[in-house]
């Protein structure tokens, strides 16, 4: 155990911690062979907001909702921020949406149609319009973009027309607002993508300004890739500015956060505790982005936020001055028991104190499920379309 | 270039080589993130079959289609078994299909509710009761069962109800039925597949009996597993029963065969060449299994079918006798050297030649686009409910 | 926190856990850039049996030491046998080697030379008697066999050469002596290993009779392997031998234990315990095999079991009964939450205690750091040639 | 087959092609397990030069050759360099070797240790001393820095001393000077490297300034990785400076260029000629780094020429007018046919007809095996120590 850290200091830092949570993850997913629906789901922006709260109610650190456009498009963003702001909520950042659309078929920002990349890029505009009025402070670009066979269209040349696009789309931001760009490996794209990795997000990001940062997921890398080295690279040079948690065991298996390779995230959040990062302040957004086929959706969302609080709590008791004298001396040994040791703490007793603190019940998940939530939504959402990925 | 190969008898060979086409592929198909539809796409298993019978007219080496059952299902099977004859095609291998179903959400022949095994098992006896209508002598197993998050459900236990309900199918089978089982590394499971690796079907056809099989899907496995060894093995151990070909880059990407890596394309069929397996009586039913997302769909088969067909045909060209000879010797580099001969070889006319030969145009892709084909059914496949994966 | 378990079951559990230390892994070890030799490394066989002795007296549940044969050969073995005895330990698996003469540059006991066939066999001959003067039961067979490239020799004849040697090996087995056969997928065979993947050792175990089981090396797996399904599949037909335990980020990396992924070797200790196969009397061997290249040997072991505990000590603790109702009811949050409630707990004090029941220091690395140990090797293994992987 | 393409332009382009090669792949090199020595290999700098230039003279695209040092170091540079010009090579980049002292077990230009630090550095500056007598205009830095678990060093501490050592190197070089950074994933680093990806080494140049390109070790990535994006992406910065050409079926496998995919060679080499950046004047180094373990060293390294060849004059080959129109009118087939296109073609008799233009024997490993080269060497390179990795 470790005994040297102000429990006050963790205590105080894991009650500030900020989790965002997405609209998307309330409604029905799925694979491509099926989306198995499920009772209660969702079927406006509305209702994804109240599901939202409600994590936020029962957790505390969950205080915004990303939004996914078109997916949560509604005709008054100001009525809609309003709603939220009544139930304790805010919105956060605003997601778009190039890729389910006919003419994103070969791509959108990225397309060799100068048509469909001009639709491509007013989206992007569009949403920063609405930003405006929900108040958020971030765009968050993901692009499905890429080719699926050898030859099908010039890497470089996307790579052109994707730079035009992020400078049309930067361009517009206002005073205070970022973009963050996010990157992915594969899927939907097969052979090739057109941002697949943090180093294009990056060099994209670094050439468009400083209001560009980098988003990543923890679910789009190649296998072996080390994601803390990337967040420490990233925090050194400026450049990180989102996080989409979930856990994955193969490619993007979009899991609960932590539930795959706890000791992972672990180490992701120890290397934003050590760059001074998890403070609100900083500026990093730290939001899920998960789909819970299978598992019931508010629950699992409420499990997620827990587990990267426990992360956040073994991170945050590191004794770093143990650590860093065992690294100094090259005591291999020694400087790996010290990152273990916090790791292999048991920090829900703290982390139920924590929330005690706040008057919040220390077990989210059985407050929940004794609240009556789920059996309100399950009983009220029958009528109408639920919403899902693509609704 | 290889000289000693008698080329007559690599004619003959590849005369004589069979390539099934999957129903499913001519329909619409697309990720978790979008299905993109295309125009002709057709609304029936009748014109599914009538696009394999179109694929047949331009290859010649494609006269049977498999089907998938529910997605196929007709009130008459023994009409389109006929139907089907009298466009020059025969029914294949019968897929059977038990994830589509809400009741199938935690599974099918594994799901820990005993009814929803007994559904599961249930079904795969009807697509045995199918095959004897159709004629088909092979049941293709896939299932998608697994678990997302470790914990979910036992998976020893779920060995147990994998045995029992294949040994249920096994013994249903008629006499010189098969029972193909495929394996699959993830997805739509994200944590534990059922079934995810050959090994594991292997055992299980071994334990069932002569007539169960394995079933290799060429873009199912773990980064970095030599393929081209598991039909080694599989041969040797008299185990190999069929192919679904595929490529792909990253995970099951569907893509056309031969289009990510032809290299290894070719070490499989070499594989098969060299266990005296290409023949079509030694019972191998080499099919594809792709999704063609966003490439038309009936040129991509074609396509697809050239690309094994080329790589067989470099496979047939390796001069065995020198490659004995420098492995016998140890000459690492003279060995290489000897099958990559093959590989380089530009086989494209020797195909030409065949395709003459049998009457056939040397290039059926062109010939596929003068035919009309292409713009009869998007003319008339207007109205009605285009196929898709779940429709 | 469980409550459920009985703590004094688990505690007895974890007092008869055997682990069983490698003695290769006492001695200097690299990369293919550079050993980095260390001070106090032992010489001889009996030095590598004397720090292996000492990690039993520090964590009393590595009661012996598994061989390398040539590494450890000794003129007499009946008389080492009785040095490890008056030690305090065993010798336990003997391991053979036929890797590293010049013979075997393309296989041993694939070679296409069958002379070097021959030679290799004769090597697991030898081992075979080496085990009956040591007393040992289980001969381990890891095989570097493979080819570089593609046409290089011949995979299916590698087969029949592999089966032919295990046969005759096997044959050799006295009462009650085992085999015991690793797998792995590459290195240094890079482009095809003849025993890649458990299904292939399991085939030839299957084949070769009861006496013969397959082992399991942590590190030995394509990525995204599910090592724990392997474990529950093995142990379901009856064919799990042993484990190799070492753990890995990207290749065969050879870390301690429970380093890289300790979720992971929670999950497959779990299942150890789930099939029964944790008591010493189920006959599973649970050794470590690990590459020590930068840090201090004989701590690392130390750690290394005491991780393996750790991982064992949470996998009893799962509420097997709550677990099984919650699979039972389908329920994926509940069901996984069972699991993950034992993995956080900090198990350190329980093993803490069962090590002070057992007269043992709560604290093994802390006691062989002040019992001098360390210091007496340094000053008295000065001349001499250290051990390495090739001496 | 392509016929728009001028036969001319394309010979012209291939004759003009240059390849380096290394001399540390002459030397004898192996596994962890083992390194099998063979006859002939150089015993010293001379000795190696000689076989290089022996390659160049059977290949005719390979005038120039990479030392290592320290392996190279040799009293006269300045003779080394006339004996190689006598030989009708010349000296290439100079790699530098910061991971065969015991100081560096922990790290290099990374080290926790200042006086480690300061010492590789000082390695550093030596090479580029040896650069200006050598007349060589890269330096080519490869750090196996990193670190084998977590929590061993702080991973933005080791950045900091990286970019530190990288400006003292970079203000060191002298004008039309160059640093290549290349970035590997790991080993012999086993858990974090300190330049592991393209992005790291790319972020390093971009602030080191114009003389820093990233150098592409194509055997360096994670599984699934895209490196023609990489190539076509740097390119499009001007950052790309030099490859290390090699093949792997796992990871770092150091085969021979093209024998593990030999289309991925292509689509490199497609993106080089459509960057334009084959010329010798557009300054990118193509090297190949290879261990050629079990095959014969000197033929080993003309058929990676050979291949490098095959691949570039496959590049050449595509008819990039149809390639462009296929692509700007979105037809995915069709584009795609035309790359596959020029992949299919026989490229052997087009090199064989450049050899010939040039006075060389069409088939360089028939020649290479006639001229009795070989048999002298294996002679002659009796007495002395034979070179290897680390000699």
């Amino acid at each position: 155990m470790v005994d040297v850290a102000d429990v006050a200091t963790v205590k105080s830092a894991l009650r500030e911690q900020r989790i965002e949570t997405p609209s998307w993850a309330f409604a029905n997913s799925g694979t491509r062979f099926k989306v198995f629906p499920q009772r209660g789901v969702p079927r406006t922006a509305e209702e994804k907001i109240a599901d939202a709260a409600t994590v936020h109610r029962f957790t505390g650190v969950a205080p915004s909702v990303a939004l996914h456009i078109p997916w949560d498009r509604v005709p008054d963003f100001r009525a809609l921020r309003s709603y939220a702001g009544d139930l304790g909520v805010e919105i956060g950042a605003i997601n778009t949406n190039v890729f389910q659309d006919e003419d994103y078929k070969l791509g959108s920002v990225t397309n060799p149609d100068a048509g469909v990349r001009r639709k491509a890029v007013d989206h992007l505009l569009e949403a920063i319009g609405i930003m405006q009025v929900t108040g958020s402070r971030d765009l968050k670009l993901w692009f499905s973009d890429g080719i699926n066979y050898p030859g099908q269209d010039d890497l470089r040349d996307r790579q052109d027309r994707l730079a035009a696009a992020l400078r049309e789309a930067y361009d517009g931001l206002g005073d205070g607002q970022r973009m963050l760009l996010e990157y992915k490996l594969f899927e939907p794209a097969f052979y090739a993508t057109d941002v697949p990795d943090w180093g294009t997000s990056f060099a994209h990001c670094v050439e468009l300004g400083e209001q560009a940062t980098v988003c990543i997921d923890t679910g789009h890398h190649a296998p072996g890739t080390n994601i803390e080295f990337i967040v420490a690279f990233l925090l050194r040079a400026g450049k990180l500015g989102a996080f989409d948690f979930n856990s994955r065991f193969y490619a993007d298996d979009d899991l609960m956060a932590g539930a795959a390779d706890p000791f992972q995230l672990f180490r992701i959040m120890y290397e934003i505790v050590r760059g001074g990062a998890l403070d609100p302040a900083y500026g990093i957004r730290f939001m899920l982005d998960q789909c819970h086929n299978i598992e019931m959706k508010i629950p699992a969302i409420i499990r997620s936020v827990m587990n990267v609080q426990e992360a956040t709590a073994k991170a945050l008791l590191v004794d770093r001055d143990a650590l860093r004298s065992a690294q100094q001396a090259g005591d291999v040994l020694g400087a790996n028991a010290v990152l273990m040791d916090a790791y292999n703490t048991d920090v829900r007793p703290l982390l139920a104190e924590v929330r005690e603190d706040a008057g919040l019940d220390p077990d989210p998940i059985a407050a929940y499920r004794r609240s009556g939530y789920q059996e309100r939504i399950e009983t009220e959402r029958i009528d109408g379309q639920q919403a899902g990925w693509g609704a």
